[in-house]
């Protein structure tokens, strides 16, 4: 049994639970190594304290599951049948009554809640799995930062085939078009999230996205990008100049890189997530430009790409050596500019170590 | 105000609700042209019966909302803030104690749903918005037929694209790089899902994806893509020969095309979803392919890839006019080939009209 399987079972006795039922697309493939794309139909992990885990799948997925390895039952379900009807009954194949259940109430939605409900009348649901499943991925192990280190290397070559396409009015969205064609063909089978460009004003929206805005000449451009490397997630943002650029966008630029550049070098055991964002954030707020930063300084990085912990005010936990976030802060200018700097870092006995190395000095571009 | 919205809110009326929280990013889009990617923040949009909406989102989201045109309230929060104390008091200047909910069951996760009785002790939820807002969606109007169209159009070029990509040796993935590549250039800002080509055994497996397979002479190839053109989906499959292919495999494409056609034909007002399932089926069945199809025949397409109405066993619903869904028949035999041909289309009142137009006959390609 894998590792991170066996910890969930521990989880499930310690809790004396009856069962857990872990519904995210994402920790199911943690915890089974098969994953399915989300959709409307139900894709389920039940694990016992006790006795062995099965997966319920559409049938259509049936052959996935197999072929994914996962070595315990697999059930399948046609799409008129009524799915939760089905586990009920493989669950009571195992247990009879189960009453203490485990969910992940940030992914359950309320009608598989009602619909567990009632099949199982007498369920009661004492405990959180997303709270423990936010815990088990805090620390990532050798070989998963291996695979982070791998995902960083190909956000390099992304934000190098980005730079690439930069020209006088191409648009955001066909530089975007570039960077994912360069990575798909080299063999990348998922970007993390939609690759984002923005030029200009356009980048003074951190929520925003690309658009078939033309970049011209004395815009700043903010890349965010990242990919899937064997289920680990790489994210890194650079902001560079295409040709020349104002000495307003150029101080934006140079007071996010110091805020950039300083929590890196303060990001160590022993500080906690609050007191890193502060170090970012004041010396925004020093320069003027606090209101402009309008996020936390980073998330955490692992299977998913915003997970456990947010490095923000209040949260007093105290980082150690395997935790993996972004350092990212950004000042956004309304009708101007957007700069944003961003590395995610893995946590070392004695600092920490970035998943990507693209220089974040000023690089200028032109034609 | 829109007309989604006003319907809305006249639902909230109808049904003697205090509020409705709408959840979902698709649908928060439908009834205010604000779109957010899905992420772990909390974007909602709050419903009364009687009084203004307003929508709550991420602060760095505020810039957005205004550029979409948003004509009410907007209200942001800070990452270190509760999100749902914030909206509690929002709520609280409109209506003080709200008893009578309607939320989407099918998206709100428990965790956001226990925080909303949290705030709301006395808080009912008496309705689920899910099952209002699929059957709000289910006819589509002559202008978002227009862009489910448009969208087909551009599934048209995809197919194309891939079609033209094939060669003895190149990837799936890479010709996934290629579709995505040509759709980005023209303008397309997202693909409704991720590409999927699959070739030879692998199309066997059809809720799996592209691998870095290489295509080779002999194979089929699965095409199944889409694009989303301003908010509204196309999603079609092809499935083509590359090079000369064996008798049974031309055996299972011939059957499979014979039941999208006949349900082509049969696709029209008065017919239930669950015999338009069984005209398809039969057809697979007699020819001794039945336990090979085991997806249903459709789904319903429009803002999402799969939305209501289920074609499938079981759904007496009847078609009328206006609605939308996929017809995609599928044989998989595993460890041999895959076939699945899909076509959306609306019904008119004398039948139905595709939005894809890509030849289905077998079309065989080669170096």
């Amino acid at each position: 049994m894998n590792s991170h399987l066996q910890s969930l079972i521990n989880w499930v006795q310690e809790q004396h639970l009856d069962i857990a039922y872990i519904s995210n697309p994402t920790n199911i493939n943690y915890f089974s190594g098969f994953y399915q794309e989300p959709e409307e139909r139900v894709t389920a992990l039940f694990v016992f304290p006790d006795q062995d885990p099965f997966l319920f799948t559409p049938a259509l997925s049936i052959e996935a599951v197999k072929k994914a390895g996962w070595p315990y039952d697999v059930y399948g379900y046609l799409d008129h049948e009524d799915p939760f009807a089905l586990i009920a009954e493989h669950i009571k194949e195992r247990v009879a009554e189960p009453t203490s259940w485990g969910i992940e109430k940030d992914d359950l939605p309320v009608f598989r809640f009602e619909a567990i409900m009632k099949q199982f009348p007498s369920a009661t649901f004492p405990a959180d799995a997303s709270r423990y499943i936010e815990r088990a991925k805090l620390i990532k192990s050798p070989d998963e930062i291996a695979l982070l280190e791998a995902a960083g290397r190909e956000a390099d070559q992304a934000f190098a085939a980005g730079f690439a396409a930069l020209r006088t009015g191409i648009t955001e969205q066909a530089v975007v078009a570039e960077i994912n064609y360069t990575m798909m063909k080299a063999g990348v089978m998922n970007m993390s999230f939609d690759t984002i460009v923005q030029a200009g004003a356009n980048a003074a929206n951190p929520h925003g996205g690309p658009e078939l805005n033309k970049i011209e000449s004395g815009q700043m451009v903010l890349f965010d990008l990242g990919t899937v490397h064997k289920g680990y997630i790489s994210d890194a943002t650079r902001t560079v100049a295409f040709g020349p650029i104002s000495d307003k966008q150029r101080e934006i630029h140079q007071v996010c890189l110091e805020a950039n550049l300083t929590a890196m070098d303060a990001a160590r055991p022993g500080i906690t997530a609050a007191e890193l964002d502060k170090i970012a954030r004041d010396i925004i707020t020093k320069a003027g430009y606090g209101e402009y930063f309008n996020h936390r300084l980073g998330h955490g990085i692992g299977t998913s790409t915003h997970e456990f912990p947010s490095i923000m005010e209040g949260n007093d936990l105290v980082l150690e050596p395997g935790m993996c976030f972004s350092i990212e802060p950004g000042i956004y200018v309304p009708g101007f500019a957007g700069v944003r700097i961003e590395d995610c870092v893995h946590i070392t006995p004695n600092g920490n170590e970035p998943f990507t190395h693209t220089t974040k000095e000023l690089q200028t571009f032109s034609d």
